[in-house]
């Protein structure tokens, strides 16, 4: 292990080996994770995987029983993930692919997945300070895949009825309900992350199923802080885990 | 005055004419009356106005120096909305006509206007249980009037960067997001209307600008009562004008 790096432990007996200066994951992996719908046997990919922190929280939140596929485009995160999962010994349960996700359907077999999960880079490129290292800017902006590729990539990986789930900006919310009814991922299950009850919200949670009949359910707010700056109970019931 | 209408109160010394037996508004048409961004000398113009109840608490919030224009396709209410507004005495600010929406940019001009108001029938004309009584059915069920109709009647009826307002049902979202967009109308601002904090939202109030730029702005959830049953105080100060 390079001098640079840590490891934390994650909850669920399992432990994640991250860069210290690097792009470190945060609560909406953690939000998206739990989120997600996951049934026993689900093929899953995590399309911009990163340190592989949304595979290790998926097996640990459903133990087993899934298999899950971490597709990253940068070498060091891909490298890094695929020494996270042997330290935890679930090789036979999560592979890493160091990859383009453009690429993720011609290598995975189209129409072949129960659920698409992903975490992308919220701005775009040409929007806000871009990072100056180069690794920490490619997780946060579209400097090598836009959202519509995303969404694109994602409807082409799944199942007729497979689920799609992300993680993202509510500012954003216009633009991905577009993509997504323009890929056929129709959404049915919104929520939006306050940090406190009278904040505007500042991340969104959306899952989507493939062709599937139009009905949003647009879920209770998740409040993270109280207003005395203590977590909330449900936010307690996450990390507790 | 027929025997079967009755006059209720609306603040700001306002008085509307209703049906007893017939639709009569409600707080979605209350809470969209206050989420419209309205300038002073904005010509408005409210999609399926019934009663008229959109164009009064606008003329009173805004204390006049606006004109609105009410279509409505139902004569019954379009000649109770008239007598409303006579007995107001406000022909001078809002004027309503008995015509159908899709019809309104032809006879009123095409970008002719600084906002666009709209409660428009929530359900399709397929899904659930339609209203026996015809006029009821007509103005919550699809029946002559399609979501895009109104949307599109509405990006012809505004002026480049004028606004379009309207309240809707949460789980309609995807729909009416991807009908803005198909109409260059950007959602610019988003507000769910929660009965209860810890409730699935039943309301939103959703603001858009004719050719904005992509940047939605979600507000902090719009709480109708408290957890005693008792009204929050953002909605006491809205009723209590």
């Amino acid at each position: 292990m390079s001098e640079c790096e840590i490891i934390d432990d994650i909850g669920y007996g399992l432990k994640i080996i991250q860069r210290q200066k690097g792009f470190k994951f945060g609560i909406d992996a953690v939000l998206l994770s739990h989120f997600t719908t996951v049934k026993k046997q689900d093929k899953i990919v995590d399309l911009g995987t990163g340190s592989g922190i949304i595979p290790l929280l998926l097996y640990g939140i459903h133990h087993g029983d899934i298999t899950i596929t971490g597709i990253e485009i940068q070498k060091v995160y891909a490298e890094m993930a695929q020494r996270s999962v042997k330290l935890n010994g679930l090789e036979g349960h999560i592979r890493i692919i160091n990859a383009d996700l453009k690429e993720a359907p011609d290598m995975l077999g189209c129409e072949n997945f129960d659920v698409v999960v992903t975490n992308p880079p919220y701005r775009k490129a040409s929007v806000g300070k871009v990072s100056p290292s180069d690794e920490r800017a490619i997780a946060r902006h579209e400097l090598l895949c836009s959202l519509e590729d995303v969404i694109k990539a994602s409807a082409r990986l799944l199942k007729y009825s497979g689920r799609f789930a992300m993680v993202h900006l509510p500012e954003r919310l216009p633009e991905i309900i577009f993509l997504l009814k323009k890929y056929r991922l129709e959404p049915k299950r919104l929520r939006l992350v306050y940090p406190y009850s009278q904040s505007p919200p500042n991340l969104l949670l959306i899952e989507c199923v493939k062709g599937g009949k139009p009905q949003l359910n647009i879920l209770p707010p998740l409040i993270v802080y109280r207003d005395d700056g203590h977590y909330t109970d449900e936010i307690l019931n996450i990390y507790k885990e």
